[in-house]
């Protein structure tokens, strides 16, 4: 399946959200990588100016949220549900690592509706919440510190669900303009005459200067233009000294 | 060498960040994933009771934080240098990937002091932030709306430096003795003088020749043996202009 159209399957469901700007937050991180289908589990304060404020840019997914009144409502029709959770739970279901539970909640979302759930930003979810879920999902943390904010949790979740996606990513960049090996060639022999002359270069007592040269050189890959440029401080070093 | 030595060894540098409660979410995204030294150059507001509030537990960070007043005193003693960039360059050096940057960040940590350097909140960095450091980096996101809120973006990044940090892949290659900050800047200011002198460059009528010089040389990390040599190799040119 179309790694965008994965993505479009996935709800990010936000559960007893107290503050509004982390709804606005968890918008626009969602749209940031792709995800679109934003539920929400009795907010707090929604809508909110500043939900609205702190979306910026992604208001569109907070006009387009549901607004449900239970996490059993918001998981509806799902095939796959994972609670995102910090806490080590007593029942000692696997806990899958973001990175881990990515690729698999991106497959199953080719069967079908897939969720992701967060809870409040004091408390978390509930165990009735998690146990409504297919997985606990967690995101590696500082032991001593674990506690990310809400929206910057669903950030990370909703980035390696879109490199899930979308990996192999396609290639980025145009290609640059190389010089070819003549040119390179050419611009290795001036240097070297350039520092023969200037003496910093003894053909008759090598070592290994030039082998250093060239290796520097080569691991830019050099442009057309770059070695115009090169060649043009060269070609000025040597009138000055004539 | 161990992980949470290495992240102890990255600083976070935020760029001129306009709104205080930014710079606590970075810190409370840092600290959540063992990251302590925050950089700020040039803040509009700091310190700042919105950016404590936001921070959340992570205080300590903020009262820790270095303030400098440009981004060279923000990378002074570096051995390697981030700049998260959302923008695609005019000429773009290839621009890593997140998650391809953070083992590289983490491996040179071992060498030294690392830096991940982040823009403003509107319009990032600039062309001469990205040209100081050593590789632009970016984070995957949806073209149609890539604009991720700088709290977020801190978080991710930090988060795949402690996934990198804690799952270390073997060095496949021993790692260089790279050129400091200070050694590069010292090249070029080296070839800066030298070219003023030939009449290659001219300050007065300066056009994009420095920016491209950066630039070429940027794309590989020198190593401070590359550097002596290219210091060696301007100096004898010097010498013959006499």
């Amino acid at each position: 399946m179309n790694g965008a159209i994965a993505l479009d399957r996935i709800r990010i469901v936000l559960s007893r959200t107290s503050h509004p700007g982390n709804i606005g937050a968890a918008a626009r991180a969602m749209k940031t990588m792709g995800l679109s289908r934003l539920y929400l589990v009795d907010p707090a304060c929604f809508p909110d100016p500043v939900a609205d404020a702190r979306a910026s840019g992604a208001g569109d997914l907070l006009a387009n949220a549901r607004v449900v009144g239970s996490l059993e409502e918001a998981l509806e029709g799902t095939v796959l549900s994972a609670a995102v959770t910090a806490r080590r739970r007593e029942r000692s279901v696997a806990v899958r690592g973001a990175r881990e539970a990515a690729p698999e909640l991106v497959a199953f979302a080719g069967q079908g509706e897939v969720a992701l759930v967060f809870g409040t930003e004091t408390s978390g979810l509930t165990n009735e919440d998690v146990a409504l879920c297919s997985m606990p999902v967690s995101i590696p943390a500082n032991p001593a510190f674990s506690s990310l904010n809400l929206g910057a949790a669903v950030q990370l979740l909703c980035y390696e669900l879109r490199m899930a996606a979308l990996s192999p990513p396609p290639p980025a960049e145009p290609l640059p303009d190389l010089a070819s090996f003549d040119e390179i060639e050419g611009f290795h022999r001036h240097l070297q005459e350039a520092m023969t002359v200037s003496g910093f270069y003894d053909p008759a007592n090598p070592k290994r200067l030039l082998q250093r040269i060239r290796r520097l050189f080569g691991r830019i890959r050099l442009e057309k233009e770059e070695v115009n440029i090169l060649r043009g401080i060269i070609s000025a070093f040597e009138r000055k000294a004539d």
